[in-house]
């Protein structure tokens, strides 16, 4: 571990990782404070932590300098350093995003259901919080505010664990969400930061600390998405990866097909919903493929494709075997020409991630069956893959997206952090 | 492991945990046609199913006996014996119960929850299969057909592995099984049975089968609570133990506190939702606890209590500390004086299993404070513990109660046995 992995200067490591396993405990306790917390109250709270930040925006752009000056000597890529640095305007957006948050309703309590047996007995599935949640994440100091401003909404204890080229700057910003729980009468522990970065957290997390941690929500690349798939051993809700293909069917409107995978591809590469692979009819590569092609390049993108894909634009450059099922992250699209909507399911079924599939066709049949057979988080049709995401989903904020096939899948918002309870009424009822 | 849990003679055991090994992507592949099963060819495989057993009853009833000899040398107790054994009454309720299960309404592919987005996206939640569900249970057959069939009818694959001294007799039940799957064109690999008693073979499941297992259902007792507990690498729907409370409240109707308790303790004893513990308020000790510790004696009910209760009938037993916490599932109650509803639930959150707990009160506040503040599966006011049940609760049928907070909580039925996509249908839209 080098140097700059490892800033905080009191303490050994062996000291932190006590600490670590105390979280969990701490974490439980202040869980069970939170659910029953009123909406107000957390909303107090929410207020006051966007307040505390436009307080320390000072102290907390100073020692975010400190961070980024460790993190560029450390030879940090430009993009990781924009993403570790804040700036007034980006401290502002962070508050304003806790504001967001204390304007979304409060799911727990909410009826799901309810409905009244023959017998008299009124049963209703109502809303409750998830308990503790662990959230795993790189150097981007915003997460901190967002993350635990969620789990705090949704009445649920948040343990942290930030990129540790950005601890300092997110204990900065904890000490903020802290004194704005203390101004609502919150449990500091209702959201708390691993102060360590040593690595041994991460998998102590895993492992669940004992118990006390209900579900794990990791936000990283592909060292983290290892980690969690060899060492969790509680719930998980998030994607390893997010590979996203368009199909474009012989019947698709030729300019439609052309936005519409421009856009999945191109409006932003580095997000989970971006398309890594662009599948296509060999029917109409001359006509709607040249000119997809065609626009992509013209954005900048580098294109792969197979033997006949680079048929019809000699710039496109040989796909290989690994291109399928690359989460390219990046202003690169791999292409396949395919025999019709059966070969392009099974080519997804082969290297998707069950995160996010479009197709783009006017046929209404092929589209209802691609809907139907494909396996993943989201499915669209005649729309880009960039929506998926919470906020374009309507959930006004969201923690990730899930691939995984239990309880929370895609977009991960306020009432993906909640389970639900059954609450009967009775008069006396006994059961003959 | 003696011979009487291993009467397969064919092949050793090496060659069986194999074939377990392979039966994770067998299930794999039937659990993708099954998605797309339309609820017409899941109900004829059901009602051909119900047929066969019929048909097959006298072969089914010879093999039985055989598995009950064995058991009975073995010296396994009456009521297990009772659990094992199958009559020509319990094969045609198997039937009829399948028969039910063709009646529920397919879950798949409900639209759960649908909305419009402003730019004009159309986004559908739709009910989607889990995928691979692997069951482990003991020796009562007609549990085999009972799961497998609830599986099926919401689109997923099942691997069961049943207790031991059943696996003959529940081979024979498949054997039944596949020719309805046959009969409707499904792939027989849509329910399997571990074909060896070999305890490893549960291990192997628990660990997921090289991935292809998504969730486990464990009905069972303390030794395989304890290996879920410690090997379990896949999400789990089930219970641990059911420590069900039932509070009685100061303002309690005394006769509705009397008969809700024996019927919440009596009805049946050996059920998840028998309760296991009386709290009653120290103020009506006298009042309403003598009248209802009288009838639960009346009922043949042993009652042990803390100093306090011992004092209103002197039949009462002492209660050791270990008999707060404990699952008698016999005619067995522990009852403790408390202090009021904060004391309750202090009693049941440090002892309980978060399964079910009922308060008996005329006080609507104070029982909406329990409804809100207890954190179980179920919570009821005024009614026996005894309805936690799927069948009660209007779902149909169940495949057991889970007390884990994530995706299943309480009876888990067609419904929770499901997980969702989101279906998004534009007209071009890309992302701004």
């Amino acid at each position: 571990m080098s140097v700059a992995f490892s800033m905080r200067e009191t303490g050994s490591s062996e000291d932190d990782l006590q600490a670590v396993e105390s979280m969990g405990r701490a974490a439980r306790a202040a869980a069970d404070v939170l659910a029953t917390a009123t909406t107000d109250t957390k909303n107090r709270a929410l207020a006051a932590m966007a307040g505390a930040l436009r307080d320390g925006r000072d102290r907390i752009l100073e020692v975010n300098a400190e961070d980024l000056h460790r993190a560029a000597t450390a030879r940090r890529p430009a993009a990781f350093l924009d993403r570790l640095k804040l700036t007034a305007g980006r401290i502002e957006a962070v508050a304003q995003g806790l504001e967001a948050i204390a304007e979304l309703p409060d799911p727990v309590g909410a009826v799901i259901a309810d409905w009244k047996r023959p017998n008299g007995l009124r049963i209703a599935r109502v809303r409750v919080p998830l308990g503790v949640i662990g959230i795993i994440y790189e150097s981007r100091p915003n997460v901190t505010a967002d993350a635990g401003a969620l789990c705090l909404k949704a009445g649920n204890a948040a343990i942290l664990r930030c990129g540790s080229d950005s601890l300092e700057t997110s204990l900065e910003i904890v000490t903020c969400l802290h004194a704005g729980l203390a101004a609502a009468g919150l449990p500091e522990a209702a959201i708390q930061l691993v102060p360590t970065a040593d690595r041994a957290a991460v998998g102590m997390m895993l492992k669940g600390l004992g118990g006390t941690i209900d579900v794990i929500v990791p936000r990283g690349g592909r060292s983290l998405v290892e980690r969690v798939q060899n060492e969790a051993r509680v719930p998980v809700f998030g994607h390893l990866e997010g590979i996203c293909h368009v199909y474009v069917h012989e019947a698709a409107d030729p300019e439609m097909a052309r936005a519409v995978t421009v856009n999945a591809k191109m409006r932003r590469t580095g997000i989970c919903g971006a398309a890594e692979t662009l599948l296509i009819d060999r029917s109409i590569l001359d006509s709607h493929g040249a000119a997809i092609i065609d626009a992509l390049i013209a954005e900048g993108c580098e294109v792969r494709g197979d033997d006949a894909v680079r048929g019809v634009d000699r710039r496109v450059l040989p796909a290989s075997d690994t291109d399928w099922g690359t989460e390219f992250l990046d202003a690169v699209i791999a292409v396949r020409a395919v025999g019709g909507v059966e070969e392009a399911m099974e080519h997804i079924a082969r290297y998707g991630s069950q995160h996010t599939e479009a197709i783009i066709t006017d046929d209404e049949a092929v589209a209802a069956r691609f809907l139907r057979e494909v396996d993943s988080a989201i499915v669209l049709h005649n729309a880009s893959t960039q929506f998926a995401d919470g906020g374009e989903f309507g959930m006004g904020a969201e923690i990730g997206i899930a691939t995984g096939r239990l309880h929370a899948r895609g977009p991960v918002g306020l009432e993906q952090l909640t389970t639900f309870k059954y609450v009967v009424r009775g008069s006396g009822q006994t059961r003959p």
